[in-house]
């Protein structure tokens, strides 16, 4: 078993994945992003993503129901359809879903964020929270009757709501679901970088060990990502590779030794 | 089994829809519309449906890959999506899906339409196409497994394509797949019209010999209608009911007798 996750930037070559994932010769789950696409039909529409700022001084995305409208068009609808298509067209016989379809990925939703308005604090809810399981039952039914599962968000919150979240923190939950051998993350870089200025500075093999120590190094998503990374070895992964989503044949290459071996 | 056709239309009471479906007693699936929706976003993203006349001087849609782009956010994505939260909120375990998913639905694609361009004739292929089948084996597979399937546009060609197709099409795949004992269809009238502009003249009881005959008094949307009725007798449907699906309790009402009931 591999789980494969497809970035959502747009220079990721999604036709040379598809090609990839269709020489395969083992099961396997996609989970992919859709961000570049999502910002595009979200300025289209004039819904630009809202951010708020908590009391501490932190950003953060705020996710009303116009993000998660924007996101059900542009990741579970365009996106995840399109991949699912493009699969079908190479006889991958692929079903996409969203966390939200039959329960797939049940998360807990964000209590809130705590903003000042004028002289108060209120707390604000959106529509986002982190995933906590997956409904092992029907991705097993999907994968014993040689069906791809090609999934994305929203996830499913404890009352049914469709609230946006990590795709790093589904892939997590995945594994615990699926035990898989491997992991592959394909990204806008090379693969985890040294100096993230420089492409050229890419790690080619990191211990889980050094994991912990990488994570101090870097900061923003890069950090986000590497804690994510920890957890997914907690999770009983046993390898990882971060590879550069924009080559030719990205998975290929990966699996050929392309990218950063974690493991 | 239970089959519920939720029309596309701006004035359809989803979320009376929804409750409804929440208190049945059997085992139901959904097939949706969406196009008061698509045309919104279609208009917002500058993607107007394109049509084409044909030699013979008929207007078809013409679904190109920007047609089928707004389709797969409007149906698969927004509307379908939004329908399963709807669902998942009640409790109601459903999935959403759309025909490429799982080959779902198979169509066949159309060859194209002859049309002119100065002096030459041109056959103008598009994407869209008829159904052929239904993938039955994933369909029992999820109502196997208590789960309930929410479809709509697009189904897959034979090349794995996604294309467009009518969902009164769909619905007589549906039927010759399940042998549903009802099939409830939720529109913008009070059911099927004597006089398409007086909705107080909504027949309340038709004969399946009677749909033939009724074919021929009406033209456009409703005769494709009418011809589809007939065709899904020939599927073996027992009771068809076509109902006000603009009511507060759009199902409830159709099952306590509202509408036109044919049989």
């Amino acid at each position: 078993m591999l789980i494969v996750k497809v970035g959502g930037g747009a220079t990721i070559n999604l036709d040379g994945i598809v090609e990839d994932l269709a020489q395969l010769d083992q099961p396997f789950v996609v989970v992919h992003g859709a961000n570049a696409l999502r910002d595009e039909i979200a300025s289209q529409l004039n819904k630009p993503r809202q951010t708020i700022t908590s009391v501490k001084g932190i950003d953060s995305v705020f996710s009303d129901e116009d993000a998660i409208d924007v996101i059900l068009m542009s990741y579970a609808g365009l996106r995840n359809k399109r991949l699912v298509e493009a699969l079908q067209i190479r006889r991958i016989n692929a079903v996409g879903l969203s966390g939200l379809d039959g329960r797939l990925v049940q998360g807990k939703r964000n209590s809130g964020i705590r903003v000042k308005q004028g002289s108060k604090t209120l707390l604000k809810r959106d529509f986002s929270g982190k995933p906590q399981s997956v409904n092992q039952t029907l991705l097993t039914l999907l994968l014993d009757n040689g069906f791809v599962p090609v999934l994305t968000i929203p996830i499913v919150d404890e009352n049914g709501f469709a609230i946006n979240s990590e795709n790093d923190d589904i892939v997590n939950e995945l594994q615990s679901a699926l035990n898989a051998s491997l992991i592959v993350q394909l990204i806008e870089a090379p693969g985890f970088l040294d100096d993230a200025s420089d492409e050229a500075s890419m790690v080619a093999k990191l211990t889980q060990a050094e994991l912990i120590s990488r994570e101090q190094q870097v900061s923003g998503r890069m950090k986000r990502k590497m804690m994510a990374l920890t957890r997914l070895f907690e999770r009983g992964a046993a390898r990882v590779i971060i590879s550069d989503g924009r080559t030719d044949h990205p998975l290929r290459d990966a699996l050929e030794g392309a990218g950063t071996h974690i493991g």
